[in-house]
């Protein structure tokens, strides 16, 4: 059954025209009247550009109002945002804009210089704010079955795929937070993550479904995080462990941070000595766990069981559900999860999609158990995926550019803990042709790869170790070497 | 597409097991966990009974915990609750069973008794607990696309119709009180309107979706209303009218309730004396407008502007809409509503679903304006509607029995104004019978209509006044005789 509302940043702007929306660092605010007028006003330019319904437009910027007008003026146009990593090689960019049936790509000014794609249908911020507006007639309802952002992830095989996340995922994502984190008159959210990815688009979110403030920083920034919390009296912030890391060194002592109810944590596993600092320097921490295909958290901890349960990413979210199956005798096995903000499938990949879902559950590949009370701890993301700064890194894509090299005939990329990132990937390769070496491989990889995905280490081996079933023990390559 | 979530009391069980779900009037208190294990043996008893999964379930009590217990069981079965409203008499009771294919009646002892009703399968709530629990499959998840409530109402012509309510209606219209109210920890809502009334069941749905306390009164009393406002620091109260012209002339001077946060009043158009009066004594008063088949209110004032704007009923809730149509030249017209928290239709009345929505919107039949601000006004419930003490009374099905009655041969009921009710019934009739006199028409109904539905008074007419299009014209004989 088809659900629709009213488009949410329409009404939102009839509901709470004065109220913030977003503060930018320099101190400049934006209510919601005015980002409804900016972005009304950018869709109808778009629409003189060409854009029209139904329409793939790719978003390739970091954090900026701009991007934020953008991401909104695409949704009273209907078309669907693609949201592209900036991180990314011309490349990889290319290959995503081609494999998402992308017909106009928005850019900021800056990466459009730095990247130099060669794709004909650009257009750069300033290039389509200086359009005239086109009489197009914009939405004024959002149907909750349709698409509205495409993201890019990869599986355990093959090239990235792109998921196709509904108005509905990104709505019932915010609600489901919402029940559990609550919302109150003064929240402002700290959007410092990047908006093409899920963590940070869905802060964008949230604040125009609930009424909320963001602060929108167009970098992170380490030196200025503590100040900023603050003096702009931040009460909400998501950050990756990286960042809470930093966060804890730079705040001597005790120095609260007052303002803040609580600090979202994504990413899976964290340290125990990182959640004993926070604890000893009263940084109220909530653990959560989510991923791309489940529009940001899908379990996360409650604020009044944080101090007394470390270590654990909470419980499912209220819309969501979440179990473990193939449990070894210590409980530990995969995480499936369920519920409306998981989306639907990845786009044109059938195959994929199939093998993703069992009976209505998604399969994440990632490790866990859940304790006595029903907690879920995340054990490790999946064996193969590693976590460098916040940044998913994918094996299989790595070593499927890798074995396309001449001279490479088998590659297995793993991560390396790394005091500062994490983890960073790391290659073993067998190879067939004594001339390939560390040197002629990074070469290779500098234009295909997003710098950090490149393999800070090459090992060379005669043979892969591999288990009854052929597959490569992933593990004990890293044990056995570092 | 079909939207699945946890079973919402299970799921609030295992969030927040042991926080107080409902408070009784002798201060005893059940926490979500008690509550949840209470709802699925009575669940189990139901099985045993032969209650099974979708068939409609008939439940007639006052508010009591038994009737909290036995809507949720029935959610656990998957069955389908059909409110009864105490008040209405056996043959009208009869009818509504009948009409709504009901397989089972659950009832409390007491009314058991008193109606006396020619039923074959009616258990009441003391039978079901002595039963053993089948070891029955309960639901673990609710199907948001599945019904859950049936509830009758009125149009302007023929019998009451069934409401169906599917469990989206009820999550949505939560999720939309939610987004204007908020949720706060200390929350305690007021619930003393019956549940067999949306107004009522709304109040218990939210309860189990935020995780809030409900204070649970059996029924209304005037005389313990402030006190235990007070006592039980009460911070939302939903009430009518009545309740709130009693509540305001009993609290002396400017006694505020300060644990009050907000108090929702239903039921359209409100005395301006009566705004004034809340005002003075600093009661947070918000007007709304709702019905049965919106699933309770859909148009709130937020509290942010309630002491600034008195007299609208506020805009429609984050995910609902509202428009007038066919305004007259001082923009008064009728009142349209749409969004996920409306009823999908009438059961097993094609013909009233089809008049009922036109392009998705449904038609109120009431009359209301917008402001410049976009704020609703509601002038008039349905022309026809009479509002007596918080409950609904439809002209239609008093004139249908009227015409029934020998020597009668036309009817037209409509609302007279009343000091203590707001308004009462009287009716105008032709007779060709000069036996028919008032005394044998009050007797004729007096097992046929509730006793709030019988007619105040009765003027005999050699004929109604109709317009050109030969429509009985209400208003004028209002006017005329009154």
């Amino acid at each position: 059954m088809t659900e629709v509302i009213p488009h949410w940043l329409s009404k939102q702007a009839d509901v709470s025209p004065k109220k913030v929306a977003i503060e930018l660092e320099n101190g400049d605010t934006i209510s919601f009247s005015k980002l409804c007028i900016l972005s009304m006003s950018f869709a109808r330019k778009l629409s003189t550009a060409g854009v029209k319904k139904a329409e793939h437009v790719a978003i390739l910027s970091n954090n900026h109002l701009d991007m934020v007008v953008a991401i909104h003026a695409l949704s009273y146009l209907e078309a669907v945002c693609v949201m592209l990593n900036t991180r990314l090689t011309a490349s990889e960019l290319t290959d995503q804009i081609v494999r998402a049936d992308v017909t106009c790509l928005l850019i900021s000014e800056k990466i459009q210089i730095e990247k130099g794609l060669d794709f004909a249908f650009q257009h750069n911020f300033s290039e389509v704010n200086k359009l005239k507006e086109n009489k197009v007639a914009l939405a004024t309802e959002i149907d909750l079955t349709a698409p509205f952002t495409m993201m890019y992830t990869s599986g355990t095989t093959g090239l990235p795929k792109a998921v196709v996340h509904t108005y509905g995922n990104h709505w019932w994502s915010a609600i489901g937070s919402l029940l559990n984190l609550g919302h109150e008159e003064n929240d402002k959210w700290l959007l410092t993550l990047p908006m093409f990815h899920v963590g940070g688009l869905s802060i964008l979110i949230r604040s125009v479904i609930y009424g909320m403030s963001v602060l929108l920083l167009e970098k992170y920034d380490r030196k200025k995080l503590p100040e900023l919390i603050k003096e702009r009296k931040i009460t909400i912030a998501s950050l990756v462990t990286l960042m809470l890391e930093q966060l804890l060194e730079d705040l001597e002592g005790k120095n609260r941070l007052h303002s803040l109810r609580c600090i979202l944590l994504g990413g899976g596993a964290v340290p125990k000595v990182l959640l004993q600092k926070a604890k000893q320097k009263q940084i109220p921490l909530l653990q959560s766990y989510g991923m791309t295909e489940t529009s940001s958290q899908i379990v996360t901890l409650s604020s009044d069981i944080a101090l007394n349960k470390q270590g654990t990413s909470g419980k499912a979210l209220f819309p969501a559900q979440v179990k473990i199956e193939q449990g070894t005798t210590d409980g530990v096995g995969e995480i499936f999860v369920k519920g409306p903000m998981v989306f639907k499938g990845y786009y044109k990949n059938d195959q994929a999609n199939e093998e993703s879902f069992v009976n209505g559950w998604f399969q994440t590949g990632d490790l866990g158990y859940l304790d006595d009370d029903g907690f879920l701890y995340v054990v490790d993301r999946r064996t193969d995926l590693i976590v460098s700064g916040g940044e998913n890194i994918y094996p299989s894509e790595i070593e499927h550019i890798l074995v396309g090299m001449e001279g490479i005939s088998e590659a297995v990329v793993v991560g390396m803990p790394d005091e500062r990132w994490g983890s960073v990937p790391v290659a073993y390769i067998v190879r067939d042709n004594e001339k390939v070496d560390g040197k002629t491989i990074l070469e290779y990889l500098e234009d295909k790869l997003a710098s950090y995905k490149i393999p800070r280490k090459v090992f060379f081996k005669k043979e892969l170790p591999r288990n009854a079933s052929n597959k490569v023990m992933r593990h004990q390559l890293v044990n056995k070497e570092l």
